[in-house]
């Protein structure tokens, strides 16, 4: 599919932008202006004031989801400022609404720094439903992530970290009901948000849903993060969170892209374009399986993957098959959340939107080496997952 | 007009909140999912992160208004808080999309100091095209306008203060048309947002547009602003607004607000509830004009005003006749800065906006002493108020 840039820049100016804010009332008489506005609305505006419990009924903080990034890890794009991103995260609010019927809004932060970001989305909050962040860079996420939770009364979620590894759970258990393996050896490319969530629900399902899993090997640019590598401190704010990565996959051999997939069943890309050669995938186990996540260009092209011998091949882009792309998931966990009033997203909230996802594909018999997952623009999916959580 | 608490609950219920956000691209196919989202939306973000301006035509910054609030001026409820305020915020923003077309998002804050305050606008400002500050209490919106307008590359209007000085102006022009007076001396009762900003507005016009004011007195709940009073010092950052309002308008007499209005022509209540009595009333000149702005309840109810002699009442409530409410201005200026380019909210467009609004309805031969003002509901108004500025 050719995308013309001229057709993309129609898109996306035409109405400037693409969401638009409209009155849930027609206001069409001064009565019902009395009643949103002065002097009806003050008995409203009273009632929340005795009771904020009620602002849940009442206002748009019910409901309300906002899709918060600071621009600093966008799609593929890497830093590209709060303005950059502010069409990604339209983007995604359309899809909250189209998909789910859930009203998201974009806010696209003007500072990168930690604990300003912290304080801003603590003073925006109160409008708010629940706080989807988006495309934030590694570490900083993972304070941003934690501290919010902990101190904010609605459910926090980074998609980039959840999401994506929910919707790469699903794919995963349909490509290996498609080609089935005795033990499940994994390389994950990215050691960055992605890379670790998806890391963290592996080694959970693990335990919980039994997928086999021998091994699971995470990897930054320099290679299999290890409790021994000379970059990776256990007391490094900076690189704490790897040394916990290479912790808990029980990593402590030193070893390149090439050496670590020597033997592998699953290449898992959420890294950078290109990096996977034909040659490593040719030293991988028979059949491998090779999800090539990064975006938009992925890790190898799939034509390319299935002439080294993979079985399935995903990416996450619209335009190729087996789209690994977390707007499967956000839209129902979120409803979900609001839905269901719950505060905090569990591991088991996780994968039991996974397990769904993969069921739900699987029972309607359209699985298959090249639909390992269902569309996008499935809207059945964001209601089974926001009903299942 | 009586409005029941439980048809008011249930406007605000029904679609939790009065706003909702949608696609304005529908997302019904790959294809489409392509352009709004990954890959394609990619190319946006490249253009915006290499040239920030193009964000105004491929983003909702280039159209979309934050209606932002502490909660701490909120109609004549006072300090509600965040929560509290949002009802109040919708309406404005369902307002601003009924009225005049224009997308307007409600920020209500969680917290009430100034520093934080500009700092957290600061950062969410890349979203938007023009800040809305509302009902943030005097003295710190003072400060809080003037610096975000300095730091920001977008229009910031605290619309209590000019939303409400342009409408007054505008239905004083109208009043003293059917009620015209030698020399005007004028009684404004308030000395913070709105009072502060009515004074100044008029004070401008007294030179630009001749209305023949001859002299203003501002006053709070102690009496007459003056440079004589023990309580206002120039050098004290709580009163230096109020000494200021005393020198310009030349007030040096203390007074008590009984002793302000015997001989008045005007009455301007922008302060509390039922302040004003049928004495003061009585004691003023011949065919006095009252306008009595406090929300809900004005500062004399328009039945006693006009037996004790009033020529023309106004209120700011949508149930009585002369509805002197900012909501007549505010969507036509915003709509007005955006359309124009306009970056700083001068004096000048200030009287252009009151200018037209008078015109307008002396021209379409409405003008009455219980029809001193165009209807809220008149979707010409905001498109001629965004024309003349």
């Amino acid at each position: 599919m050719e995308l013309s840039i001229d057709e993309i820049k129609k898109v996306h100016s035409k109405s400037i932008g693409k969401l638009s804010i409209n009155s849930t009332v027609k206001i069409d008489s001064k009565e019902v202006l009395s009643k949103v506005y002065t002097p009806g609305v003050a008995q409203i505006s009273n009632l929340i004031s005795e009771d904020e419990s009620l602002a849940k009924q009442f206002t748009i903080a019910g409901k309300m989801v906002a899709v918060i990034s600071d621009g600093s890890a966008v799609l593929g794009l890497g830093n590209i400022g709060a303005k950059g991103a502010l069409p990604v995260m339209e983007g995604k609010c359309a899809i909250f609404k189209e998909f789910a019927g859930v009203d998201a809004f974009p806010i696209c932060l003007a500072t990168q720094d930690t604990e300003e970001i912290i304080s801003t989305i603590k003073a925006i909050s109160p409008n708010f439903a629940a706080i989807n962040l988006e495309d934030i860079s590694a570490p900083r996420c993972f304070e941003i992530e934690e501290r919010l939770s902990k101190e904010l009364q609605i459910p926090v979620m980074h998609d980039d970290q959840h999401g994506t590894a929910i919707v790469t759970l699903a794919a995963l258990k349909s490509a290996l009901r498609l080609v089935p393996k005795e033990k499940v050896n994994i390389v994950i490319s990215g050691a960055g948000a992605a890379g670790s969530a998806i890391t963290k629900l592996l080694l959970t399902t693990k335990t919980i849903l039994d997928l086999k899993i021998s091994q699971i090997k995470v990897l930054d640019s320099k290679g299999v993060v290890t409790t021994s590598r000379d970059d990776i401190k256990e007391d490094d704010p900076k690189t704490k969170d790897k040394y916990h990565l290479a912790q808990i996959t029980k990593q402590s051999v030193n070893q390149s892209m090439s050496e670590a997939l020597i033997g592998a069943d699953v290449f898992i890309g959420v890294s950078a374009p290109e990096i996977l050669s034909s040659e490593m995938v040719k030293s991988m186990n028979l059949d491998p399986i090779i999800f090539a996540l990064a975006n938009p260009v992925p890790e190898i092209m799939p034509a390319i993957a299935y002439s080294a011998g993979a079985s399935i091949v995903a990416t996450g882009r619209s335009d190729f098959p087996n789209q690994i792309n977390n707007a499967l998931a956000y839209p129902g966990v979120f409803k979900g959340l609001i839905q269901n009033g719950i505060r905090v997203v569990t591991d088991e909230i996780k994968l039991k939107a996974a397990e769904n996802i993969f069921k739900y594909h699987l029972e309607s018999g359209a699985l298959s080496a090249d639909n390992i997952l269902p569309s996008i623009l499935d809207k059945e999916v964001p209601k089974l997952i926001a009903n299942s959580i």
